[in-house]
């Protein structure tokens, strides 16, 4: 079988818990994206610690492990899709190309000041949501919304 | 303002697990879409009982209840469109419209035969998953791209 190409990564900038890491690693794990994490992480990202925590999948994760924003940034190929409930445009709007990333901060906080101000506004996007309650969409789901529709731009779903 | 019409609606027959009901209502509430759910559920479905549970959305769940498949089938009056790792069709493919259901399963047994009978095989959908682990998404996840990629379709994300 030829090693599948990822369309695009998911990076998570300082996840804070250890279930929504890992609800966002199976979704990666399900459609074969790599999973970036930049720390400072507050739990243990090895497989046993995680695999104890039911996250059975976490071995089927491509993941990769960065010290902080700007490490990251030194690697990073594509552009980055910062996804905040700020974002002025649609993520239905946005024009994915392969090798991009798509970038989401932690709950509750979002990312930091310096990190929304390094990626351009226009890459800023928001998950349109049009019901009553003000609460968002948790993280893992909004992974895999703009993960989906992502994929789909690029034709990477068979 | 006007009273939002929902582009479509989200079944759950049978969900066994309140926590998975409960974060596919959370869907429900941040789209604005309503949320049906057929008994059997060994659960109570009351706002008491589900905020306790920290599902302080649930109130803004448009929920609508049903005793059984057959007493849901006899006032939906548009078309089931069912979620299953079995569908022979992506559900990128599928040709939504509005007042259409998207239906759902339980984990981890999906439909009974019967309901699955009932259900025209060309409306039958699988979220591809074309990644490594062979675990699906879970129920709020598959919910999530499911129904982003129908209200995508039918012009309902601001």
């Amino acid at each position: 079988m030829e090693p599948m190409i990822a369309p695009v990564a998911i990076v998570l900038h300082s996840p804070r818990i250890a279930q929504n890491a890992g609800a966002v690693g199976r979704v990666c794990a399900a459609t074969g994206v790599p999973l970036h994490i930049i720390r400072p992480v507050p739990f243990r990202l090895d497989d046993k610690a995680l695999r104890r925590a039911g996250m059975d999948y976490w071995p089927h994760v491509d993941l990769r492990i960065h010290d902080s924003f700007i490490d990251f940034a030194e690697v990073a190929s594509g552009r980055l899709w910062l996804f905040t409930t700020r974002g002025k445009r649609s993520h239905i709007d946005a024009s994915y190309e392969a090798g991009d990333y798509l970038f989401f901060g932690n709950e509750p906080h979002g990312v930091p000041d310096e990190v929304r101000a390094a990626i351009p506004p226009e890459q800023h996007l928001r998950i349109p949501m049009p019901g009553p309650a003000g609460r968002s969409l948790n993280l893992a789901t909004s992974v895999a919304v703009g993960l989906y529709e992502a994929m789909r731009c690029l034709n990477a779903l068979p």
